[in-house]
């Protein structure tokens, strides 16, 4: 598979409203947050877990921001105690899968660069 | 082209190195100095202007970040007055490459959703 270079792209750097959106999704939060949710969907508490270091302010507030920006589903089921789970929407499948090679080469390049 | 699935990776998402590359590739500053530098060397001052928003004191830490990285090569000829350009190193490149069309998803994503 070629690559595609940058050029390729029509890509409007200079646009607020993207530059928002690839912040949220880019956050240091929101990458952990996309990548694992990926195929499952979670209880917040396994979430919590599942993403290491994270605070509970802090993955409350990522939640909040993907789910406001369509990538994040939030289920609230009416029970006693509350039940509420997390999964993707298409559009968080999407940027996970754009993010998850991305991850994967800095993982390459950090193993390949002598600390 | 069939997109990868997150599972398809070995993703170890609690690595701190990894985490601090994929910070600094993905940083809002980061972001847009990559995509910019792609396929040319630019000075300061055009670089500068072409990046717009950027202030003077972060693009000098982000370029300074992805030096350190080894994405970004800065070469100072030894002329008066000083001559400095930047352009991307391979690794660079490559981290460009798998940005572009992170930001090109964004961008449709943002003009697909009502305001």
């Amino acid at each position: 598979m070629k690559s595609m270079s940058v050029r390729d792209f029509q890509l409007d750097t200079a646009c607020p409203d993207t530059r928002l959106l690839v912040e949220h999704v880019t956050s240091k939060w929101g990458v952990l947050v996309l990548l694992t949710l990926d195929d499952q969907t979670m209880r917040w508490s396994e979430l919590k877990r599942a993403i290491v270091g994270v605070s509970e302010k802090m993955l409350i507030q990522t939640l909040q921001t993907l789910e406001a920006d369509g990538l994040v589903r939030r289920d609230a089921h009416p029970v006693v105690p509350p039940h509420v789970e997390y999964s993707l929407t298409n559009d968080g499948r999407e940027a996970a899968a754009l993010l998850a090679p991305l991850v994967f080469w800095a993982q390459q390049h950090v193993s390949a660069t002598p600390a």
